[in-house]
């Protein structure tokens, strides 16, 4: 392979049909988003939505915004707009709450639907909120219901007929290794296991495909591919035939099918709209819509071809500059099977990571020694993985991150 | 009585100790916000604040604002100062969710401590999502659980040993009554029960003792008397006594005693800090932390004071001015049993709401008759309480509700 330059990487964002969406953010100089998949950079529009939303909607309209401005109907509007970027059909999706609510309302849903079977079931691994989740319902249900955490290569054995639920990750939040939803979903159902899959790192990142896989629950966060902001809201999908039937345990009065009737009986809406429970945090909602409709401009498609270009070129170039210097890629090398992140494992993985920072390079570190990259191709251009993988190889030659290192330490005796 | 006039407003305006406040605020020329019990006004200060979170916390600092601009202590940090107006100490309080979704964390952390009692009780006419949160756990618990939801009158007779847990709300959002806060916990707990106190129409408006009366467990709303914004967050107190012990229902990951560890197994945090679930969303927080930082300049007492001023003035005038009408008071006519509202019944109310609107008044309808007239202090004047009567006289003079409701007649059929 011939030697990757600058230059090739720079007529790389030349040919990039992508590239002109990288105006639509603010990009501070000097510092470049490898960490995009913890915390989307920010919409330059959303600056100005959000003054508007603040100054017009809730400065001059008040109270009365709450229908004016299209407050109370948000979270199903919002909702509709990510219900297309993974495949779900309108009316299935709602915006709401924090992703591990979504979680643990997703869980008794399955539960109330599948009665008499006990088990919660989900992999050793998963992202931690996932299985916290479901410790919290086992520990309050009197034995009625258990928790079960296996090894990631045991869950196809592990579904049998006990298990009401199975909780799983799509796409790993150390890793990047992304599961095969269509079969597992498959034979999940073929025992009568209801599937419940967390998109966090998948939704605007991956193509994903919930109502052809007849996926049965999913849940995922705003505030990663999404560009939403830091703790955005996130969002619940509920497949249009479990609606009516599933209980909504966080029977609040936003999702009372009359909630301005303030009666004393809860009576759920018949649709989505019962997942609602409390009031919606519009600040975080109007950012969260404002980064949703970016992906108007484009497809999650093309998104996604440039974002495996970008990895594969990362990938490719850490094994030019950085070869010698001991990192083991962490990541699924094949292209199918990698979403929006690269990671590799380095025993100096924490220095690295502070040493790198100092250069500009903002990324994430996972115990105990995971490099994380994350690949957004909404802002990243071909010339930023050069100039990332340049820092890294000249922190690696400098040993810059044993000085890091050994301030840390300093500091903390 | 001598006749009230404009001018002897005007006049208390000028001696009135807390007019300065009014200045903190955004107040649209033409409207009076008589529903800050609904949603506060926009604090100036917060839409600054608003601009700097955005621009320099997200866009320039990204992910590292977790830590560098305090993101992820602001649930802690900023239920502390909400512990300051309602009488908890440090380390009671925490920012998280919902209203209604820190109900049911309330409700489940005080049935977990009260194990074998299965009784959750309440009184008819609460706010819903109170008695719909009680309804959701009692769904889902295969009758281990009992919701009782009996008349306000017989609560007291109901106190027995079999009640794990009595769910009461301070302030009434309809009639704006006081309950008497340690009475009522008091003899709760000579039957070993444990109380929860929904403080959404209590915080900023009347003064609130939690740790004087030995309350177990207590929420509350970020977007009325707080200014927090719309949909801000909320807030739950936890006696600090009860926080080893009590079960935190949404284990998010949080609440663990070590978030980044990224275990597989849950360890709650042994402080207040279990009881957060998912990662806040920053935009909501800054914009309340900024409302409750206002009340660095006054005390809750001071503005207690003004409000129960600016209440007698709306009563008295309401009778000078509206007597003829068939204005009926919903609300106590004693100081110390009203607080930050005041309600007339009214058969024509939707009409007479719709039609004040037209002219200004910012103001509530509560079916199926209730017009709601918040009294916010800090930025409410005595003068504007004399313009709101006034408008209410000249729409019961003209009829204009008649119109009104004609017009929505006529665009219904």
């Amino acid at each position: 392979m011939p030697k990757i330059t600058k230059a090739y990487c720079q007529n790389l964002d030349k040919k990039d049909p992508l590239a002109h969406l990288r105006n639509s953010f603010y990009l501070p100089k000097g510092k470049i988003n490898m960490d995009g998949n913890s915390l989307g950079s920010l919409p330059k529009s959303t600056k100005k939505r959000l003054q508007e939303v603040v100054q017009k909607e809730w400065g001059d309209g008040m109270i009365g915004s709450w229908s004016s401005a299209g407050w109370f109907e948000s979270p199903i509007r919002v909702g509709n707009k990510i219900a297309s970027l993974i495949g779900a059909a309108e009316g299935e999706v709602i915006v709401a709450d924090t992703t591990s609510v979504n979680i643990y309302k997703a869980l008794c849903a399955a539960i109330s639907l599948n009665e008499g079977r006990k088990i919660m079931l989900s992999e050793k691994g998963n992202f931690p909120t996932d299985l916290y989740m479901m410790q919290g319902i086992a520990s309050f249900s009197n034995g009625e219901l258990i928790n079960k955490v296996v090894e990631p290569t045991a869950i196809l054995e592990e579904l049998t007929e006990e298990v009401a639920v199975l909780l799983l990750t799509q796409v790993h939040y150390k890793t990047a290794t992304i599961k095969d939803m269509r079969t597992i979903t498959k034979k999940a159902h073929e025992k009568g296991i209801l599937v419940i899959w967390d998109l966090s790192h998948s939704v605007g990142s991956i193509e994903v495909a919930l109502n052809d896989c007849q996926v049965d629950f999913a849940v995922g966060c705003g505030y990663k591919f999404l560009n939403g902001g830091p703790g955005a809201p996130a969002f619940m999908y509920v497949a249009k035939r479990h609606q009516k039937n599933a209980l909504s345990i966080l029977s609040g009065w936003m999702g009372h099918q009359d909630p301005f009737a303030f009666t004393d009986e809860y009576t759920p809406s018949p649709d989505i709209a019962r997942f609602r429970c409390g009031t919606p945090g519009i600040l975080g909602m109007a950012a969260l819509e404002n980064g949703v409709d970016l992906f108007a401009q484009t497809s999650v498609k093309a998104l996604r071809k440039k974002a495996i270009a970008l990895s594969h070129l990362f990938m490719d170039l850490m094994e030019q500059e950085c070869g010698e210097f001991g990192f083991t890629l962490a990541s699924p090398i094949a292209d199918e099977k990698r979403a929006g992140h690269v990671a590799y494992s380095h025993e100096e993985g924490h220095g690295i990571y502070q040493a790198t920072k100092k250069e500009g390079v903002v990324s994430d570190f996972r115990t105990p020694d995971i490099l994380r990259f994350g690949i957004t191709p909404m802002y990243l251009r071909f010339q930023d993985i050069y100039k990332v993988v340049r820092i890294i190889k000249n922190v690696m030659e400098t040993k810059a991150w044993d000085r890091v290192e050994y301030k840390i330490r300093a500091a903390i005796t």
